[in-house]
């Protein structure tokens, strides 16, 4: 089992003080995918400025976020729900659709299934072949589509990094339509792909009433502690959404700085350039030093496979007692014993991590 | 029909600005229900300091904050539930217990009706005595709780500030175990009253299994913006509500607010005494300059029914000029057009307040 993942996720740095480290020493955090630059300086220095409007209630219907995110996709802010992090757009899908039968492809985000089952669905599971890596053959997607009320589709899809070509995902779309089946799409990490790569259904988006995009921003903008996230879609299923979510459910803060992060363009490509880089250079530098199997992710983290008899949890035991935190997917359906996940940070902390992965294949097993 | 309450709620400054203010002069905002001596210095003066932290997720098992309010209140972490404010908390228990009929005791919190709605419960409505204060009668009551899956008792109750005796709360939980109704006691409001008057079955909790406590935390710490409540349950009830909540529902800046807040004891002495003086001079001021009717509410708010032929809604639209905000309590059922509901705020912000009513109490009606 893994050590790190006692609530289902990465990120949880109070469970790795607990485990790693009783003192107040960094932690280098490879387990959480956020954007290694942190957040943009002049969001922080706006946050605290504006720190005093914490005393009234967030807008309930973030009126100023919406045209902005309207404006910059060009979308109408009736396509557009905001959200209390892309966690509780997905949640709304189940809450405000109500499907019978929700289709999972996995490996994939652990939250799909977990949310589908809380809510009394039934899982469909159809597994990605890991000689295409990890995306799923197309006549059994076809049939997932054809036999579920609603279909999950990572993409980039998480922890693999894989994603589809337009032609590939206006398919699914056509076939969702059809089938009368909804698709969501998320596309959590899709903002860190260079903009050529962005492939998405967005600007076609008023062609299907199935198709639901959900999006983070607090993973591209490094603000996880705010909660922000939203979803597009047809006006008549947003209100249907909108009708389950809790009121201020998106808090004063979060509001704020997805205003404001709308504006750091600067930031925005230098993010994806650094991602674009450091991405190769990570993957290179496993493969040679430790000969291990990286998988052709797309997006800020990266699939590895150890060849070695080490297991994914072990690596996570012996490097977080180095104070560097990884992302065992030991409990991700599909996958083995021996993978783990790694975000990718900046070229030091990138070499940090490289060091550390050779330091704990060269010590062998731990039991 | 009102203005303000668009969205269901008072606090509402975008409307507000959009129907009454068009520049950036200050409103005086008597509509939301928050502390009028706004959030503790130290407590804005942690948050710019630990502004950083949002890069990291928030614990998505609030530990800390757990910890601190089961020391804090006697009872057991594994009891309390915190949720992404009071609202969040409200709408796990209708999520978490799917009642099929929900009692509501009108007037009352929007809310209760609201969400039993959108999640497919019926409502059963039970009216408060308008000569009890709006309290309902005893009997009636009996058979609500004996007759639904849930009852919500706001306490004190949204708008009208009544609070219920220790046998008469005692009695509900003991009639709700017997009947198996889930008690969902709103206590919101409450530590705005003197220790003495803090009327709760918080102690004797775990003497019933159906009963739960919703509580808020930025009401009184003036931290609506940031979004945090929590609930008080037996165990085996709390592991089923989390089962529906979104994963790092709580931000990271609500997380740490809630925990330094929980050290204001002298902010909450001169909270408490602030609005107990204010209170009875409100209600006076109105009493003896308007001669209207003023419910004898307990909590820091007073509904008000106006005993001219002015409406509520006329009133609201002319204080909104003026740069005041009342909240009409048009749309409460069991309410009339003539009600509306103050916050009680500092002595000189309330004396604004009375001063304004006075002048537009005289202009009489505008159309």
């Amino acid at each position: 089992m893994a050590y790190l993942e006692k609530f289902g996720h990465g990120g949880d740095l109070l469970t790795a003080r607990q485990l790693f480290q009783k003192d107040f020493s960094p932690l280098l955090d490879f387990s959480a995918n956020i954007n290694p630059l942190g957040p943009p300086p002049s969001v922080i220095e706006l946050l605290k400025q504006q720190l005093e409007s914490i005393v009234h209630y967030p807008d309930p219907a973030q009126r100023v976020l919406k045209q902005k995110l309207a404006e910059k996709y060009s979308v109408s802010p009736e396509q557009i729900l905001i959200g209390n992090g892309a966690a509780e757009c997905i949640s709304l899908t189940i809450l405000g659709l109500q499907p019978e039968t929700v289709g999972v492809i996995y490996p994939c985000f652990s939250e799909y299934e977990q949310l589908a089952r809380a809510f009394g669905a039934k899982i469909k599971p159809c597994n990605g072949r890991e000689e295409n890596d990890f995306k799923p053959d197309r006549l059994e997607l076809f049939q997932l589509i054809a036999e579920t009320d609603l279909v999950f589709v990572g993409h980039p899809n998480n922890p693999t990094g894989v994603t589809y070509s337009k032609a590939e995902l206006i398919e699914m779309a056509e076939h969702a339509e059809k089938m009368n089946t909804y698709l969501v799409i998320d596309e959590a990490f899709i903002d860190f792909l260079p903009p050529e790569k962005q492939i998405t259904l967005l600007e076609d988006l008023k062609r299907w009433k199935q198709v639901i995009l959900v999006r983070s921003m607090t993973k591209f903008y490094a603000i996880p502690g705010l909660r922000l996230g939203y979803m597009v879609a047809d006006p008549t299923m947003i209100v249907k959404l909108r009708a389950k979510q809790v009121t201020w459910s998106v808090n004063q803060m979060a509001l704020m700085a997805g205003e404001a992060v709308l504006n750091e363009k600067e930031y925005e490509e230098a993010t994806i350039a650094l991602i674009e880089e450091q991405r190769s250079d990570v993957k290179r530098a496993i493969e040679q030093n430790l000969g291990w199997k990286v998988f052709p992710g797309q997006a800020n983290f990266l699939l590895v496979r150890i060849t070695t008899n080490i297991t994914a949890a072990d690596l996570q035991w012996r490097m977080g007692h180095k104070g560097i935190l990884i992302r065992s997917c030991a409990m991700y359906q599909g996958l083995t014993d021996h993978d783990f996940r790694i975000a990718i940070r900046t070229g030091k902390e990138n070499q940090c991590l490289i060091q550390a992965l050779i330091e704990v294949s060269k010590e062998g097993n731990r039991s």
